[in-house]
């Protein structure tokens, strides 16, 4: 992928619309960034404090008609099911086998942990990282009939870029798994897998055949969503941001936290509103609602970025 | 602190007696890097794959008499004791207060993190931050006599910066609190905040008079140390590490991680064999215990780097 497009100054540009946002004093956020690395202004930002923190689904990928992982979790299932024939008769494996996703989500909450932890933990680290790297290359989505890591989002990936090129250090942080992530974010976003904070289970070190491998544990140990994205970011990454990039109010908490340290700051939401080119969805989406967040946006100097609208390009050629 | 000393290649010269090294081939730390950085050898090592990790206390700067943390600890239980009349009577804090270290350690494991929590916690994490600057502003090492951030080593200093120099990206991986240790690491060491891997306590996200706070609870999140410390490495820096630097048994698991990997790796533990210039302790010390690693180097080609023989300086001038 190709992160240096020429188009990214047209891209940057297409975000004027939203000069009616408070905080950012009517500027967009190529101004603003521009302000925040100019040595001789007033916004001028140390490079080492241009952290810049961006929410994965939906923000950088897709996430509808269901998020990637979870995908993949139902996947895992089907392959893994001949191991566990307690499966056929129990939810939410029962309904997962069946396709029938109804059913998986009329488990609740407890029934996708007890999934999730079925399908990611029980092998080591580096035999996770390859059961991903391996599904991503044959998975393809619904809709678009492209691998998932083609379907990030064009104009997000010039940011990335552009901020990169500005001195900022560009971090995921996102309720996705941590090692669900990491084995394609350096390839597809630049972003290598120290600056991906997410949600986690737990890990032993154990000695196997002499050999000390990291064993993953089916127990939560961190869940990087809403309140727990500042926390995450205070944990892995240790400073406030001054940029952050989400889209649902999954992302509130995280772009609150940024937005409210001293000197000029941004905070930047995608509104899904392109149901030709993508999805459109918001309040009352089952996946990424952004509902709280679309109201408090403007109150708050929030950039809301209309995909419709603003982005000339969705995915990568 | 001036991390590009012209006596670089000295201080990493006098490693040369670590020849009998078995996995290192006869190589010095230096001949070691050079081939991982060369690209035409077999041993070369692409930039995003060099992760260098370092222990902190005993490591990088001084662990004696006691951990530099524990001191700010009690100096903590001190300043704090007007607001706690029951520390009078309770253990570890009455005994902290009357500065009777037997009976402060007397209280066990059990004792000691109670008074970590208290002393670390149920402020937001600036407030924590600050304290932690001012302390090491003042702060005199006992017997040195100058600030424990000027009670760092030379060599070492000299070695972080020659491995970033080199296309490392280098991490402190250790046992003390996280928190305790971001306030001072770019300063010092070079290493920013984010390259930090730590101890820690829980953080919760709060809104207070309508601004977005992290505050610090008093329950333990993570232990960095021994088993933790690979555990560590991979939820935050999620790759193995090719060098890895201890000074004690608590760092043998990280070093056994970073040694089993793939190609070319490189483990160092620093052994204190100066009572001179520093202190001279190992397997039978109460902070810094180093006795089954160095039973075990040799076997596994781990390098033990000698105070006394090896480094022309300990500190900084």
């Amino acid at each position: 992928m190709n992160h240096h497009q020429p188009e990214m100054i047209d891209a940057l540009y297409t975000w004027l619309p939203y000069s009616s946002c408070v905080k950012s004093n009517g500027a967009t956020p190529r101004v603003i960034v521009a302000a925040m690395t100019d040595e001789n202004g007033q916004d001028y930002v140390a490079p080492s404090e241009r952290i810049a923190v961006f929410d994965n689904g939906g923000t950088l990928w897709i996430e509808q008609p269901i998020y990637t992982q979870a995908t993949f979790a139902l996947d895992r299932v089907k392959q893994l099911a001949p191991q566990h024939p307690e499966w056929k008769t129990t939810a939410p494996f029962q309904a997962a086998l069946a396709g029938d996703m109804t059913g998986v989500a009329a488990s609740g909450q407890k029934g996708l942990v007890e999934m999730l932890l079925a399908t990611h933990t029980g092998m080591t680290a580096e035999q996770f990282s390859d059961t991903v790297t391996t599904w991503l290359a044959g998975a393809r989505h619904p809709k678009f009939k492209r691998p998932y890591t083609e379907l990030v989002y064009q104009p997000q990936l010039e940011l990335l870029a552009y901020l990169r090129e500005h001195g900022f250090k560009t971090f995921i942080v996102s309720g996705g798994g941590i090692e669900f992530m990491r084995p394609f974010t350096q390839r597809v976003y630049g972003v290598p897998p120290e600056q991906v904070v997410g949600s986690s289970v737990k890990t032993e070190f154990q000695m196997k055949d002499g050999k000390p491998v990291l064993v993953r544990i089916p127990e939560v140990n961190f869940i990087d969503d809403k309140a727990g994205k500042p926390v995450g970011i205070y944990e892995h990454i240790g400073r406030r941001p001054i940029l952050a990039f989400g889209n649902s109010d999954s992302d509130m908490q995280m772009i609150q936290y940024t937005t409210a340290g001293e000197g000029r700051r941004l905070g930047l939401f995608l509104h899904h509103t392109d149901a030709d080119r993508e999805y459109a969805y918001d309040r009352k989406s089952h996946v990424g609602t952004l509902d709280k967040a679309l109201d408090e946006a403007d109150a708050n100097g929030w950039i809301l970025v209309d995909m419709k609208k603003d982005w000339k390009s969705v995915f990568p050629e």
